[in-house]
């Protein structure tokens, strides 16, 4: 399909790996013409087949280049987009101030006005066209950060593609960007990497303690080496900084532990409690309290169904859901997360119709 | 309901928290007689109220009681009812070693022979009777500590009590217990609790960067200071060596980021990918690959329970669900987590039923 009267233009997006290739599919999904570069012929034919656009063809003339490239390769890319057309150019690396310090040495100052970085704050744990999604950016945080010359031009085009990917748009300056990112992305990060590092090697009794809070702590330390490694080494200077932080208060924990230090403990972990209420509410408003509602789930999937015909017509929005599923039992326990005011209710009224809760 | 037929015989929760009211409510479910001791009689009241049993009368003698007081208290606890009654006696703390050599003064051999300690690894961000379940424990990790002494008849009467309470039983030592969680609960609390302490304070425009990965590893550091600072300094050393080795691994990384040490960087990642892969599954299991399936669902109670009542019907599992339920939409997101061999015909089912997916 072509439109054109898309508020873009052609799309081309360079490098259809996991977020290339889902702005590729939320353009589609909007009626964007999209074509689609990378080095490996073989994620274009998986990204084309995944119907995310076409393989882009020497005649293309994009309106808009998206460059979706490992942070290492991402001046390079920025740089030969803004040269080899007059196309706007965006990229969504994780690291904005050094690529475009890179990018400003090798075009000149018309050729940079045509640029303005982007950063969706979504996916890295998995990777490739194949783990693609137009949806993978809907409600996530999502930086635009134009640079002193940018054009307003430009800047529109991307917060179009931001509104296009469904994503909760926050602009910053690509300095204040990577001062941000260090501290809510690269700090937990490596935070989490140090704790998954003390768990290999341990023996398998020890292990089979592990709850939900170091399984939460450690997750998104099973993302790629490789890719992290670059966007440590473009980010070095906030990285370490903020490592150079850690360390003393870790150097005050650890005074604090060894010698019974109550008071101190305290304080620390006082400040921990005021660090997780900081963090704003998942679609930026504010943190409502929540409270999880356990029910026993007879273990045939119309069950499930059952239980959510029921939530739906009690009228309490179900808010999240887990399930604990577990094949060695007939029954299963299935959580829902509700606002607190409402858990009673619901409680109540699913009892009367007859379903096992929990309390 | 009394029972005279239950494998323990009347049991007394020494300790109406969280905790100690969700074992409560575990062990009515199994119809066992329960009694409620508390210092706080509105707690005490609370969880009679929600059907935990009844409050201890001085004619009551138990055949087990459960501690389940801050670990400040356990020893006084512990002894106190292994000296007043000839009852089998447990607790429930997170720290085992530092309470029994304190009980261990204090009473006589044969009244020691008769304790055995517990640690479920549930529930620690809420407190309180009214947060409590009978379902807190389903499915999780749970130890068994029995000392050099404990007799087996007080093994095995605390072994039914974690079958009752529907969890997973591993036994170890104290000594090993208190390593374990050294390692498995208290590192990563710390940790989390170091990374959340620099969020406080920061500019809004940068906590709004914070995406998943920030929120899941700082989650655990709301947690409860005065209790994190009592389960801390009872178990000082095994925590204060981990401390010392994180500080030595925060030393190398700091030493790779800052001189852009690329294999250095490498290893360190890749330790902590390793790490995550250590842990077990969530059943105790092999952690089995997942992917995520996307799909609009619009914003009306029955079309949830339309999309459960078709993949059931479809006949692949869900694993999990998470909802992302955004107020100012009319159509939510819905992510079925599934078996990562079974996605695809689960996307195709769907579809062919009139599902909008994502891919």
């Amino acid at each position: 399909m072509t439109t054109t009267d898309s508020p873009l233009g052609l799309v081309e997006i360079v490098g259809t790996g996991l977020v290339g290739t889902s702005i590729a599919l939320a353009c589609r999904r909007a009626g964007i013409d999209v074509v689609l570069t990378d080095l490996s012929t073989e994620h274009v034919r998986t990204a084309s087949g995944l119907g995310a656009g076409r393989p882009t063809a020497k005649s293309d003339r994009p309106a808009l280049v998206v460059v979706a490239v490992p942070p290492d390769h991402l001046a390079d890319a920025i740089a030969a987009a803004l040269t080899d057309s007059d196309a706007l150019v965006t990229d969504v690396g994780s690291i904005k101030s050094r690529p475009l310090h890179e990018v400003a040495q090798r075009v000149d100052a018309a050729q940079l006005s045509r640029y303005v970085g982007l950063h969706p704050m979504a996916g890295s744990e998995r990777s490739g066209p194949l783990a693609a999604s137009a949806a993978l950016f809907d409600g996530r945080p999502w930086a635009i950060t134009p640079h002193a010359t940018s054009t307003p031009e430009a800047t529109r085009a991307v917060a179009e593609l931001v509104a296009i990917c469904g994503a909760v748009p926050t602009t910053l300056s690509p300095e204040e960007h990577d001062l941000a990112v260090a501290r809510t992305s690269h700090l937990p990060h490596l935070a989490a990497v140090l704790v998954a590092g003390r768990l290999a090697g341990a023996p398998a009794e020890h292990l089979a303690l592990s709850g939900q809070g170091v399984r939460d702590v450690t997750r998104i330390a099973a993302s790629d080496p490789a890719l992290w490694q670059q966007i440590l080494g473009a980010n070095a200077d906030a990285v370490g900084d903020l490592l150079g932080e850690l360390r003393d208060q870790l150097d005050d924990l650890i005074a604090a532990v060894r010698d019974d230090e109550r008071e101190a403990l305290h304080r620390i972990l006082s400040a921990g409690v005021s660090g997780t209420q900081a963090i704003p509410g998942k679609h930026g408003g504010p943190v409502r309290p929540m409270r999880s509602v356990f029910v026993s789930v007879p273990d045939h999937p119309g069950e499930l169904a059952r239980l959510f015909g029921d939530a739906g017509e009690i009228g309490v929005n179900i808010e999240d859901v887990h399930i604990d599923h577990d094949p060695g039992r007939p029954v299963g326990l299935t959580e829902l997360v509700v606002e607190a005011g409402r858990a009673e209710f619901l409680l109540g009224a699913l009892e009367s119709r007859g379903w096992s809760t929990h309390r």
